[in-house]
Parts: C-alpha cells; sequence; structure tokens
C-alpha cells in the first residue's frame, strides 16, 4: 500500500478526463483551423470548452490563450519584454524555476531585478513601496508557493502598486504564476489583481502539456511569434484539443467540489498538528493552501524521504521541477528567513483531492516511528 | 462514407498509440523530475523510448529534445539569436508560418532576410551561391513542403554552405523544418546536413501536443529559458511522458512499415494520372513526398472544397495553420511560379498510411463528376 503526497509535483489523471480525451481524440480528431467540417466541429468544441472554462475561472474567454502548459504560459508572457527598453522587476527569491529563468533572460537584455522580501514565507506588501519606482516595469509575485503553500497578498500588493501610479500612466504590469492556486485557491483573490498568470492542468488530475496563460488585455499582448496565429494570435501551434478537454474536465470536477476545500483543511489541520507534537517544525505559515504543508524533519531531508518512501509514502523535498532540487529548496528557505539547519531537513507534503484524513493519519504514524528512532 | 484527404493538416491518432498513452497515464503517471520511485520509473521510461527514437531516427540521444510540436521546436531554435549580433538569414518564400514567424522576430532585431528562389517548387541548390556571405549566420529551408509536398535539396544545399565556407571558421547553421518529412522521407537524406530540424507528432498519427527539436551540436544550444531544467536543460517544463510514448508508438509503425512508401507512390500516381487525365494541373513538382500532391481544379479552390466535401471528401487548399489560407497559400504558389489563374484553384490532397487504392480511385470519380459539370 502507497500513499502519495507529492502532488504539488504532479497528479494523476482522473478517471474522466482521461475519458474525455480519449473521446476527442476518437470523435473530434479534426484540425480545429482546418475550414471542412471535421475542422470546424473541433473549432465549435474548443470554443464550447473555452467558454465553460472562462466561466469557471470568471473570466473573459479572449483573455484565456491555451499553452502546452505553466513553463510556457510565463516564458510566453515575459518574451516580449526583450523587444522594449529594459526598466525594473520587482520579484521575489521564493519563485518557481520556471517564471526566475524567464527573468533570467530579461535582466540578460539589462532589465534590472529588485526582490520583495518573504520573511516568514509570505511578502510584506508595504515592502514594496520603495522598491516601486518610475524605472518599474514588471512585479511578478507567485500567488501560492510550491514548496510552503504559501499564499502571497497579491490583492494587496495591487493596491500598493495602484497608489503608487496613482495620477501617472499607468505602465507596471503585474504578474502570478498561479499553478498552486488553481482549484486551490480563489481566482477571485487573485485573477482580478493581476496582468498576467500561468496554469498547469496536471497539478489538478488533467492531462499533461497543457496549461493557461491568462491575459488581463490580450489586444495589448504581442507574442514573440504568433506562428500560425491560433487562439486569436496569441499562441501558434495546433489547438491540443483532447487534453484542453481533458483539462476542462478535471478544472471542472475540482471547482464543483465545493466540500473539497474543508476536506483539505481537516488533512492539512492533522498533518500540521500531528507532526507539531512530534516535535517537527511546520514551515509552512499559516495563510497557506491546505494542499500543501512543509516540515522539518528529525533527518535531512534525502533521509527522511527514503525512510518514509520505505513505508510507503511519496514525499518530496522541494519542487520535482530543478535539477538541483536541494541547493534551490535551500536557497527558497533561506529568503523565507528560516535557519539553515531546519531548511536542511525539509519534507515537502502536498496532496490532491483524493486525499483522506486516513491517509494522513497513516503518514503520521509512519513519522511518529521515524521520529521514535531518532 | 467520408475520405480524409487532409493529413498535412492532422491525421486521427492510431488506436496503438492512444493505449500508449493511456498506459503511461494509469501505470507510469509519475513525474519524472521527482526523485522517489514514481519519479525514476516515469524517468527510466523516458529514458528508453529516447533510445528507441533517437535509434529509429538514426541520431544520438542527446540530440533529440521533445517539445510540446513543430511551432515550439522553431521558436526555441530561433529565439537565442536573439542574444547574437544579427546577420544574414537565407530562407525561401514557402515555409511554414510557424518558421516565417521566427524568423520575422529576428528581422525585428536587425536580422536581414534574404529568399532562395523556389521557381517549380524547389530550391535550385546553385542558386544559394551569391546568397552566401560573410555575414550569413542562418540558413533555413524546409525538408517537405507542407502544400505541394515538394522535397527540397538538403544535402545539396549544405555542400554549398560547406564549400563557400571551406578555410573559413565555420559559422552557418542549416536548419530545416522537416514536420512533412516525419515518416515520408528518409531521414538521412536530412538529418547528416542539418544543425537543427523540427518535427510534429500528430502529422503521422501520433498524440498533439509533442514534438521533437533535433539539435546537431546540443551543446553550443542556450534555450532562451532553461525554466524547470528538463531535457539536458534545452527544454523545460514537466516532462510529457504519456505523448512522449505515444508519439514513439506512432513513429514505430510509420517508420517500420516497410511497404508503406509504395503503397504511397502508388496511390500518388493515381492521382496525380488521374488529375491530368481530367484536363487538371498537378502543381506538386515530380519530386514530391507521395502523401502530399496539389492539383488545380476547375473552380475556385473554395467551391472545389465545398464540392468535394458534399461528396464526402475532406481536402484543403493549403495549410490549415494560417488565419488567412487563401491568401498565404497564393504567395507561396506565386513564390514557385505558379500563374495566379492556377493558385486559384488549387486543392491540397494529402493523406496517411491508412488510405487505400480505392480511395483514391474514389476521389477521382468525385473529381470527374466536378469536372464534367463544369
Amino acid at each position: 500500500m502507497s500513499f502519495y503526497f507529492d502532488a504539488a509535483s504532479t497528479t494523476p489523471i482522473l478517471p474522466d478526463s482521461l475519458s474525455c480525451m480519449d473521446d476527442i481524440y476518437k470523435s473530434c480528431w479534426g484540425n480545429p483551423s482546418s475550414i471542412h467540417s471535421l475542422g470546424a466541429e473541433a473549432k465549435k468544441k474548443l470554443e464550447v470548452i473555452r467558454s465553460s472554462i472562462s466561466g469557471l475561472m470568471g473570466i473573459r474567454e479572449d483573455q484565456l490563450i491555451f499553452t502546452s502548459g505553466a513553463t510556457e504560459s510565463i516564458t510566453s508572457f515575459f518574451s516580449p519584454f526583450l523587444f522594449t527598453d529594459p526598466g525594473e522587476i520587482i520579484t521575489t527569491r521564493i519563485e518557481h524555476d520556471a517564471l526566475s529563468s524567464a527573468l533570467s533572460f530579461l535582466k540578460k537584455r539589462g532589465w534590472e531585478i529588485k526582490y520583495l522580501k518573504t520573511r516568514g514565507g509570505i511578502a510584506d506588501p508595504d515592502d514594496i513601496i520603495p522598491l516601486l519606482s518610475d524605472r518599474t516595469k514588471l512585479v511578478a509575485v507567485m500567488s501560492v508557493n510550491n514548496v510552503t503553500g504559501a499564499i502571497e497578498p497579491i490583492k494587496e500588493i495591487r493596491d500598493r502598486i495602484d497608489s503608487f501610479e496613482e495620477g501617472k500612466r499607468k505602465k507596471i504590469l503585474f504578474f502570478s504564476d498561479s499553478v498552486q492556486a488553481l482549484g486551490k485557491v480563489a481566482l477571485d483573490s487573485i485573477l482580478p489583481y493581476v496582468d498576467g498568470a500561468s496554469f498547469s492542468s496536471h497539478k489538478i488530475n488533467g492531462p499533461r502539456g497543457v496549461g493557461i496563460l491568462y491575459l488581463k488585455n490580450p489586444d495589448s499582448f504581442h507574442p514573440l511569434s504568433p506562428a500560425g496565429g491560433q487562439e486569436g494570435g496569441k499562441r501558434g501551434g495546433t489547438e491540443n484539443l483532447p487534453a484542453i478537454a481533458g483539462f476542462h474536465c478535471a478544472l471542472r470536477i475540482w471547482l464543483e467540489d465545493t466540500e473539497m476545500l474543508n476536506r483539505a483543511e481537516a488533512i492539512n489541520r492533522i498533518i500540521r498538528e500531528g507532526a507539531e507534537s512530534l516535535g517537527m517544525k511546520v514551515l509552512s505559515p499559516a495563510l497557506s493552501s491546505p494542499f500543501i504543508i512543509s516540515i522539518s524533519g528529525v533527518y535531512p531531508s534525502e533521509v527522511m524521504l527514503r525512510m518514509l518512501h520505505d513505508k510507503g509514502f511519496f514525499v518530496s523535498s522541494g519542487s520535482a521541477c530543478s535539477n538541483n532540487a536541494q541547493k534551490k529548496s535551500s536557497a527558497l528557505f533561506e529568503a523565507m528567513g528560516i535557519k539553515h539547519q531546519d531548511a536542511m531537513k525539509a519534507i515537502r507534503v502536498s496532496f490532491d483531492r483524493s486525499m483522506t484524513e486516513e491517509g494522513a493519519q497513516l503518514l503520521l504514524k509512519a513519522l511518529e516511528e521515524i521520529v521514535s528512532r531518532g
């Protein structure tokens, strides 16, 4: 028997989502750009799904661009700035590599990067005030951190930006990587306040290789390459309708499950309180996604991972999406003001909507066995 | 009953390919970057597939980068040149939008674009000689044209580049968009002669949303954003293992079917000779992929398409991947030296390995009925 507590890395596809995808492959496989009826049917299906997803997300249809995943959404949003005069970017030191790597290519082009502090894992919106200047053009702060689950104050950061720009010509764009927020944090606490956001399907039991780029003002977005002109000229390449349909199915199931957040919070509480009662430190701030909790164990992360693994529990030490996860993870915890000795023992416990309280209890039992051996 | 003659646009997935994909979704869904056993299994599977595909393609494993499709492969190859001093690019006027759009962003950055003629649909390699200069840095010529099927002289173009650079420091990179070549033209007539090439899965009955970027010298390739560092730092984003497995399955079926090219050539001959006997013009040159044939009908393309459609035949007037297919198609035929009046009546007939001689005969019968009404 095994328990998967690494859902922030990827999740198994829901059977319904796989069926949705397979149905499209079997019955609606035309190229949406083809003008014959097979193409027209696929195009119609795509637009029905776009309409449904934009409704679920509370955005307009033209604000929703389908991509191959969050990494592409992020790269796509930032690459057009290679063609504008460099300015200043404000971001944090706890962003996912997909975002920090995108800012790096702007830095190579002369953009200056300033860092907003994240003591305790969460930015203080007032800290952005002294960083804002007439040279600020971009602000990039993730909605939910992928290692601790920390929920960043997106609305409050937008308020500070708006105050700074009051009476001036508004030009600062605010982007938020929202991969870990989708289905887990109310989108109306994020989307009304940002100019762009990235989302991924495979973190919510949808197919791989599909994501969303949200654009507040699609008319002012000019991608590096429109290629074949799909997605209203915002993203080229034959539309991946089967994966988009599978994503839609998973998203609907997550967003329409009104009891899910309560269940996740109950599970989170069990792990949080249980870990604390075992003398472990909880590294995630109180204001976190209920689906992610980082705790500091009794042994170095790698050892803890192996011991839990032998007991049938899959956890991680940080982001899977990094060649050098341990080093990256340490830098991230350092930016949160967490002591090196605690950071070196960090394990990330993350789960999806299939997790049960029983699973959480069994994880605690395994942790207890490890702690008592220590 | 209907016959799909628009395979150059997209193809239905093979049942085996869909099964391969579904199997991975069910039994090997870990994130290949996760260090626990679910991740390790996925990583191992990915490397087994990479090894098999590189074997099938006759390339090294590290030369094979999985992407979300040919459009991404092309954009990824060209975007790093935003960071080098501009030079000259030699290309043709018959490239897919995915490529010409990528060259456009380099043009915005000061690169100069020179065009190699394609009279009759095929470039004369000697025509590149006067275009080559010490400022030439990139040459981009597709392997197989997506509208006519014309096979471009990749080896001969490389020979002319090599002759020009003899005794000089070699710096000209040669890229070939090879989407319509995969499975249809021998890869050893292309890959040994280029520095980069793009491929797509859904044109050979594999899943959507997956493609390949071939890199002759991966060590000298530095993508715009390595993001999470996947694919040896050449392409970030969680690896789409299910789609890669489905692609592998389709590729194996195409490449291991040794009788397929003979069948396709027989079908092509039926259409070519049949169309000519009906007084229609064949716009595809003799040296073309057997899977694509453009003919000029008796009515404007749109009318021909509709009439064939009503008889159950799906054909196209050009590339599906364009917002303005008709205009693009005309410009392409003009670059081939085809008269405007013939270009306006062009229809593209393309098929995959499931097409039969009977299907081709029925298409001809339908064309005959249309012609006899004319």
